[in-house]
């Protein structure tokens, strides 16, 4: 695309086509760089005014901060701390300090290099949608995730190129809480060569994965430590509070160069002001206090900016998601991640219970507000229902051909001259069809982007075929994704050291999440 | 919104907000301006070889233009024509004096002031789905268009205030062609107070049409004549041929000070190139000869650039919208359309059978198409299926969320210190929740979008309610929005002349249609 004032083209090499969807197409879905130039909602003037109003919540009202060698930590970086009360209030010498020893790009790497993900601003990278306790499909219905469930969106994140990173999908609640993350951690490392996310849920848990990673990729622990291998979320307990596991996972996350993706989740109206401005000033003051515990425990340390910011139905308090404040609230966060100038997470989602016209909506209005401010991770971009409760493993294949669609739109338009075609214009008469031009034939087979769920046949052999809506047809699609999986390959070597490793530790009795 | 080099806010003043859906709001749906600094897919230069290729064509290769009249009147402003081809060969001097005398800014009188349209670049005017031989709701089924559903159609475009202009959703096939035209405008001046269209379907009904309209609204020929008053859309024949009622509609709405919205429909691979780049050079190509033809017929006249680019399933041929290649072309057809300086047209589509995720991806895709390239119209902004074959009254609801989420994007964003509240972030301690927060209070009622199909409860709520996904839902929202209904004011005297006028044309036998 081009924009009023840059412009960006395709970007790095071009790897192979996924196996379910592109045809004969080369196309690049795991390299993206955004090509929208970035919109904004507000002015200049007032994004300035919103951080200096950040900057000046940092240093007045501050934040309460549970964990008490995180408040050790802000104090010896020259906060001001109130032990009593738990504040810590961080001046913007402070923050300007974090900001000038966070990295600006970040490579985060995988199971295999062509697998690396680059987060820095202009960068698209989507994981599908992620921290659900239910999983639903149109076979054995809603229930709670089991590992079963984890181990299927595992499986269909590695087979669509357009995901480039892993997501904890739904809760594999059939796990023991103090075995669960050497359950998924080690479904990200067998089933998947993509990066993988950890949750915070304490520093035992979060030591395990690290080892794990280390393992299963058979690298030296400076090997590990030297470049980032996993990334977690952390989310602010908004407004104003930073609580134990999450404090931990900035410290512990930083500490070991890994990357912590800073995520207040700010409802305007509910734990956020009720307007847009309000809510981002918010979410902006949080994100600045918690990069700068990351900076504090390990100047350096990778760490990327972000928000997830949308509205509450006043008359309910139900999250909405798709919505033109949600849409307007990425927007503005983009303006200010601009200004702090690390890579930045924003997320889209729908509230919509099914995957109907409405959740489809709300799902491709957020993401369109999350590309159109520069975010260079987008959260939850597929299968995420009912605001987060659930993943659809439907609606991650209906979500799956909007992300497609966006990949191709960042791939370059030909335009040479002979794309022009000056030569086919001629060649076909007036009134007559280009089906049978050379221009054409020499193009067809690979001129379009080839859908993996929408069906564009007219409606008798659409009836023919049993009259059946995307949701319906996106059950074959994820069970004909499922059968062709293949797993990645991995060091067998490896792979059995992590699992002795997760042997060790189960006899040791796991470790429970801390909270 | 903010761009990288320009900004626009809200434009013009603040209307009633509809009585469906916007709740205590006020909200000026009718008077957009779209938000989004222009994005374009190709470089500036490819832009122009692009112009310069079409310029090439209409020179080199010429139209086949079907009507004697229009060969003369492109003959007397300086074109090669050769009458036993009947291709018209236009230089680039009579495009550029063409350009020279269209207008850059149009102003529509509908039958209130209020409820004007200015066509320019900048303004966004979205018209509901149009031009199908079928309608369908999940009451009555798909079904041949009639009279009931024009009708109906009629009335729900002129409930909802984000439809500011009048569409001809479905061919109401129950009425004798000779007389259809009388039923469908003498509709649209009396159920509803917004711009009429009207179809280029032969002199002797456009003129009608013009008849109708002026004494409906009370109008002077002169005064009639002084002010453009309805608009039509004009397609080509791709590739490279005008048809005897379009040509006829270009001379007619020309001479009549009435609006010709140019459309070549060009479908990758089938009338078109298989390229973005080709498909759009044939486009422009066929706008700019049509709008040549516009001024040749009377310098001044009003006329809108446009495009209707998209690409087809190469392996059945089928339309297909939504897609990356419509999405791109709309891009395109945006910079070829700034070179132009004209208001112009651009419009989204689904080509899927039901109202489900897929069509609404596709119609969204489109859509952001459309307002990212800075169209001035956005045509079957909602309810269009099937490729344009039906209209759908639970479409129609469901999409128009997404456009009145459009309209919301366009309106400003609060971003006072107020709004940016710090005195709230100061109220409220760290962990609790802003629902009784003052800022919170003073504001809640009108802070948000409030849905009118979306439903944002609890899966529990939602089953208790039965389930019933948007597409079920809308059903309800179309029928209350009816039954709601109310006729805008007219002036009795005036339609009744409008009335006599029909009965005595039909008393001579109406006037068929030409083709």
């Amino acid at each position: 695309m081009t924009g009023d004032r840059h412009r960006s083209g395709g970007r790095r090499g071009r790897a192979q086509a996924d196996a379910a969807g592109t045809g004969g197409r080369k196309v690049d879905y795991h390299n993206l760089s955004n090509p929208f130039p970035p919109v904004g909602v507000f002015t200049d003037d007032r994004v300035m005014a919103m951080h200096e109003t950040a900057l000046r919540v940092l240093e007045d009202l501050g934040m309460k901060v549970l964990l008490p060698q995180a408040r050790d930590l802000y104090r010896a970086g020259g906060a001001l701390v109130d032990e009593d009360t738990e504040m810590v209030r961080i001046g913007r010498d402070m923050v300007a300090a974090a900001l000038s020893t966070a990295p600006k790009s970040i490579t985060l790497r995988a199971g295999r290099r062509e697998k690396d993900v680059v987060l820095e601003l202009g960068t698209l990278v989507i994981q599908p949608g992620a921290g659900a306790p239910h999983a639903t499909d149109r076979i054995k219905g809603r229930r709670p995730g089991s590992l079963e469930d984890f181990h299927d969106f595992t499986r269909l994140t590695q087979c669509y190129d357009v995901f480039q990173i892993l997501g904890p999908s739904v809760e594999p609640q059939d796990v023991a809480p103090q075995l669960r993350h050497y359950e998924t951690t080690a479904a990200f490392l067998t089933l998947s060569d993509k990066v993988p996310f950890l949750y915070s849920r304490g520093p035992a848990q979060v030591a395990d994965g690290f080892e794990m990673i280390r393992l299963a990729r058979g690298l030296t622990p400076e090997q590990f430590a030297a470049e980032p291998h996993a990334f977690t979320i952390i989310n602010t307990n908004s407004p104003r509070m930073l609580d134990i596991p999450m404090a931990q996972g900035l410290i512990d996350f930083a500490r070991a160069g890994q990357v912590s993706v800073v995520t207040p989740f700010c409802l305007m109206g509910a734990m956020a002001p009720v307007t847009v401005a309000g809510a981002v000033t918010l979410s902006h003051a949080e994100a600045l206090a918690s990069i700068v515990l990351t900076q504090l425990a390990r100047p350096g340390a990778p760490v990327c900016y972000g928000s997830f910011t949308s509205n509450v139905d006043m008359k309910s308090g139900a999250p909405a998601f798709g919505t033109p404040e949600h849409v307007k609230a990425n927007l503005a966060v983009g303006q200010l991640a601009r200004l702090v100038g690390l890579p930045w997470r924003s997320a889209t989602g729908a509230a919509g219970v099914a995957n109907d016209a409405q959740a489809a909506h709300e799902t491709q209005m957020g993401a369109w507000g999350a590309v159109l401010a520069g975010a260079t991770l987008l959260i939850h971009g597929a299968g995420w229902i009912e605001g987060g409760l659930t993943v659809s493993f439907e609606k991650f294949i209906t979500d799956l051909e909007a992300m497609q669609v966006f990949a191709e739109l960042c791939a370059p338009t030909p335009c040479t001259d002979a794309d022009i075609a000056f030569e086919a214009l001629q060649e076909v008469a007036p009134g007559g069809h280009f089906f049978g031009a050379a221009h054409t034939m020499e193009r067809y087979s690979t001129a379009f982007y080839e859908p993996v769920v929408a069906d564009w046949s007219n409606i008798g052999a659409w009836q023919e075929r049993g009259a059946m809506d995307a949701d319906e047809r996106a059950t074959g699609v994820w069970q004909k994704a499922l059968r062709g999986y293949a797993p990645p390959q991995t060091n067998t070597d490896n792979i059995a050291a992590m699992h002795a490793f997760i042997a060790a530790r189960i006899d040791a009795g796991g470790a429970p999440p801390e909270s």
